[in-house]
């Protein structure tokens, strides 16, 4: 997608493949900066700071460190430790562990000198498989959208960012959006801010205002408000796993967001890549729910009134706090789960599985 | 309530009854400082500007701005004046409207030339009878912690501040918590931060630090999840308006709190004095709900690296922003309605007022 006016992706690599370049999303919205990643140590570091983050994008990103670990040394002990260096910086996204799965798999195959190079194709792969089930995303979700399009302005609220930040390109939640935008609809996104993080305010804003998308920031407290005011037609949220239930585990608040709009009869998606779907799991009591620093809740960042980036303390010294990650949104309170491959209602989702 | 072991009030009259002293809740939790109210002029400022904030303390507040204007005027025209004046300040509470009208009411049948001193009196006799009232839903709530209390910790969770700074004392949702945390009783306390304005890590995070009480604080999106995982026995805010019928207004987000503890059968309950019951309306559309600046959401308060309080900007330039400040939970999702006179299922309300 754009950053003003030129077409940027989330993640690529380096023509001669010694290195990874991302956006640093920890500096968004207010400063856009490319940062380099040389080694399998930064590219944990990148994730685990969530310089990049999103489920699909850690996907390709853990794909890309694996590819950095084989420059470094193509053993398999090497390999084994990158695959546990990675997929211990975040435990509730499913795409992080698939893809640091599937490459151990490939590679482990190959004789260790063709190890590099295959890591590098393998990578690029999973990037552009990303791109093109977003982009089938978008195309499923537009077809939603114009079933209940009437000609007049359709707001559409969703929460953190699921948008091309948050995958390789396109986004998840955010593709059709984009895909109705680009086809002449007029369609305005609700933003909640998603505290802690303010992904919303900070990410999907600046996304959606990059690609001339109309949008309201609202803080997370105002969804159901707007839902009871006959403010919102359809959500579309992204996730970090759905379960072979369909169970939606996503950011924190979704949960309340999907209470909301079942109470109000306003259609419920979620919008995820297949590899996002954890077919081992049913009962979402077993998803692991990450528990993120306190210095989230305790700190804010933002632009001060000399133009730097500063961090406030906004609770009492001394304060105890909790910072669970993720929610889950139960199946009976989704509508669909917008795929590359279609939208399903999360019943069929498990005959699906069973087929 | 105590703050560092004296005790204080969050609203107090100079002993000559030429002034009135507040305690400046936009300072919190960062500086604790009293502000002094000359004339109608800054007791409306005060208001618009959350200065002081709380259903039944803005009722107290706009009740001794009455009598510090029969100080400046004690006219007809001027009591009119100064009701109009304190009456636009804040649109939702109800007990602003019910204590200015109570003044109005009460002096209008006087000389002028009695007007200030029984202004004065009938204003200290409004907070008298809000710091019984809050005192009585606070014995009223402990029976109902009392009922569920099992000889271990009790979590309660509590959305915004209704605690002593939103009255003249005891607070009204806190009311409860402080009885039980004095009666021995184990209670910790969900604060949820209550987005934009931050109400919930910034008051009532102080309030309970205060007392003594334990409390974590958690971001909005949080308190669903809670619930599902078990963590929450019982839900008690405020609320700025209750109609005839027990729909509760209250901060915004409070709804989304609701359904979740609907949804989990968890108690949810709203402690209020009854003037903030407003007899008149039963359908809640009827209610105007305030919108308020948007630079509550795009500025942040807190403390910088330097010790001084700093505001940064947390949302992207040019962004559109939507800020009601208010939500209407329908009774249907209410257990019960706290109040001085005792604990009320929304449908007995109704009862209630027709008998």
């Amino acid at each position: 997608m754009k950053v003003a006016s030129r077409h940027f992706r989330s993640i690529w690599p380096d023509m001669r493949c010694k290195f990874v370049e991302i956006i640093d999303q920890t500096r968004l919205p207010f400063a856009f900066e490319i940062a380099r990643i040389e080694n399998i140590e930064q590219m944990a570091y990148a994730i685990k700071t969530m310089q990049v983050r999103g489920a699909p994008l850690i996907g390709a990103a853990a794909a890309y460190g694996v590819a950095l670990a084989m420059l470094q040394d193509d053993s398999d002990e090497y390999l084994n430790h990158a695959g546990q260096e990675l997929m211990s910086t975040r435990p509730t996204a499913v795409n992080l562990q698939w893809a640091v799965k599937r490459m151990q798999m490939h590679l482990l195959a190959l004789q260790p000198k063709q190890r590099n190079l295959a890591a590098w194709k393998e990578a690029a792969k999973i990037a552009e498989e990303d791109v093109a089930q977003n982009k089938a995303i978008g195309q499923h979700g537009l077809d939603l959208i114009k079933k209940i399009y009437k000609n007049k302005k359709l707001n559409i609220l969703t929460h953190c960012n699921a948008g091309w930040l948050a995958a390789v390109d396109f986004g998840t939640a955010l593709a059709p959006i984009y895909a109705a935008h680009d086809a002449g609809l007029s369609v305005h996104v609700w933003v909640g801010e998603t505290r802690p993080r303010n992904q919303g305010s900070s990410l999907t804003a600046w996304e959606l205002a990059q690609h001339g998308v109309p949008y309201t920031i609202i803080a997370d407290n105002a969804g159901g408000h707007l839902m009871q005011q006959g403010l919102v037609d359809m959500v579309i949220v992204g996730a970090d796993r759905v379960t072979a239930k369909g169970d939606v585990c996503n950011k924190i608040g979704t949960y309340l967001k999907a209470l909301a709009a079942f109470d109000n009869n306003i259609p419920f998606y979620a919008a995820v890549p297949s590899p996002t779907i954890d077919w081992t799991i049913t009962d979402f009591d077993e998803i692991e729910i990450e528990e993120r620093d306190s210095a989230e809740m305790t700190h804010t960042q933002g632009l001060g009134a000399d133009g730097s980036v500063q961090s406030v303390r906004v609770v009492p010294e001394g304060s105890t706090i909790a910072n669970p990650a993720f929610d889950v949104t139960p199946a009976r309170l989704v509508t669909g789960i917008i795929t590359e491959l279609g939208v399903f209602v999360p019943m069929e989702l498990l005959k699906f599985e069973k087929a």
